[in-house]
């Protein structure tokens, strides 16, 4: 997210984010008695150093989510065997608050109701027990606005073969990344039992801006190449188009293979460019990229089974609504709500 | 933040956010086979497993930050000693990019017209070299409209006392809790050197909503008693009232204390009701001292220079259009920039 915003501030600025300022700091600074003005130069170097010791920090934050990252996987591992049927859990396991409730509710209720929708939901759910949680990701994918944009038909069928996506942390040592695992069963579509997607990151201050450090980012992205098997590549789709012969006039039909709207164009990503010459149209699929990246890792990954029942999209939605109601009672208000979005550092992303 | 925001976003559920939501997850999990339903119950209890290791992460990260908190402090205490004028740094420390960027144009530009400028600034500043950083937590205190909408006339000449603010964390072992110090130098004003603010913050999941958990929050705050000098206590004011005797019907003068608006209030805190029992008004107000103590820890305190120069203040500025801006092009979207920003966890807070 950082990554995003910060890309977008730069454009803002850019396009002429300097013309409303009351007092640019250039000019305060210009006003200062030299002397005092020598002083807050000396501020201004301590300020690099902070930021420095604070890019230590967040390496610190980065090897300590690598610890936890494998006290949660067991607990990953467990839901993914649920989920795909692999293991059942006991009863033990699965006591859950509602069922208590739910119980009671019956007790009380008209006995003779309840029998008639019992009736009622078998008609509608024909397979009693089908294996695991079945279409768990397919049915996340479908409830997230940022996932069901890039979700296509055609995407579907490929999808519920989806078995668990994981995400890994780079190694200490190494340059700081993620890598988001999509794991699949064997499918009639693709050969690879995993697809990838690695997301690097900077987590040290810009020489040229150090005071725009805010923690990490994402700086860059690689996918992997899907081994379709023939004819089952969704990202393509072949056209037919006639071609007129000039000398002869002659008629005949190519084929040709044209990108096609799928999500797994995810794993086909652009490339950041190292020299930061971008067209606006690429550089907006990168942040969206990105975004999707860190929703995954930081959302979807940690939390799935509450996208899946729709817990966590009631939270975000009357979140949305809070925000909406704040920003129409404190528009006077100078962006300092946004100061602390941009202050919160995130140490998953 | 996280704990202004989860208020408010309890605030709003009540209010009814339940209205246009389209599929209730209660709707779902009944439409669920019997089966099935055990198995999502199973994932929530694996989900709440994650969050109790979710806050031991957090406490982690928490002593992390009382570790960095200490090398970041020879830094504050220099930044303090120039800003207060007890030292005067070297040339080698005052050097920035700037000096040199202006020497080349100034070298460039016209001679004369320098000249006639320093002969103007010197006119406005009639004090050339004044100790130290004169009004530097001053100005950041009428910089940021946050603090500034708490400042009253009367408070500058007190806060033109203020040496230096700083953040102590609680000892490991301890609750967790910050501390913000406001150092003032011998004043006219009141005797105490320091006044203190407690931020009572809380690390694990709630047992009735363990996965609202989204890190650590605010849940309380302390003040400190002010000591002030006789007649100085600016969150007083003296008010005159004239008393009719009923049966005699003579007219006396009595005084009589009132609250007084002032920065100083901060020190004098709202307390958090426990049983949850206030009323709307001040459920707002602890919001926004929690949102306060929050900014001071996360923004002031590490950057101070920056908002005294008004860089901070610029890339908040620029943050908030472009804030907007996505607004506007991605309206559609559910609230998924609300759920990074949700998900983005705060280590400082």
């Amino acid at each position: 997210m950082d990554a995003i915003k910060g890309k977008a501030d730069q454009g803002m600025q850019n396009q002429g984010g300097q013309m409303d300022k009351p007092v640019s700091f250039h000019f305060l600074e210009s006003m200062l008695p030299k002397a005092v003005k020598r002083r807050v130069h000396a501020l201004k170097r301590l300020q690099v150093q902070c930021a420095n010791i604070e890019a230590k920090f967040y390496e610190e934050v980065h090897e300590l989510e690598r610890k936890y990252a494998a006290l949660y996987q067991p607990l990953f591992d467990k839901r993914r065997d649920i989920v795909t049927g692999t293991v059942e859990p006991t009863d033990e396991e699965c006591e859950w608050q509602s069922d208590r409730e739910e119980e009671e509710e019956l007790a009380e209720a008209v006995k003779e109701k309840a029998t008639i929708e019992d009736a009622k939901k078998e008609e509608t759910t024909p397979v009693e027990d089908p294996k695991g949680i079945p279409e768990f990701w397919i049915t996340i994918f479908k409830s997230v606005d940022m996932l069901s944009d890039m979700l296509q038909e055609h995407d579907e069928p490929i999808l519920k073969h989806l078995k668990d996506i994981q995400v890994k942390f780079s190694e200490p040592g190494q340059p700081m990344s993620f890598t988001l695992e999509f794991h699949f069963e064997p499918n009639g579509f693709f050969n690879n039992a995993v697809l990838t997607k690695v997301y690097k990151m900077k987590s040290e201050p810009d020489a040229s801006e150090p005071f725009n450090f805010e923690g990490p980012e994402i700086i860059d992205c690689e996918g992997c190449q899907i081994d379709w098997h023939k004819g089952k590549d969704v990202t393509v789709k072949t056209i037919k188009k006639k071609q007129k012969h000039k000398g002869r006039g002659t008629v005949r039909t190519v084929t040709k293979q044209v990108p096609n709207d799928s999500f797994f164009n995810f794993f086909n990503p652009v490339k950041a460019s190292p020299d930061g010459e971008m067209d606006e149209d690429s550089e907006f699929t990168l942040a969206t990229d990105f975004e999707i990246g860190h929703f995954f890792r930081e959302r979807i990954i940690p939390r799935a089974v509450l996208y899946f029942t729709g817990e966590a999209l009631e939270d975000d939605e009357s979140f949305e609504e809070e925000e909406l109601e704040e920003g129409d009672e404190e528009q006077d208000e100078e962006g300092d709500e946004d100061d602390d979005d941009d202050g919160d550092f995130d140490p998953k992303a």
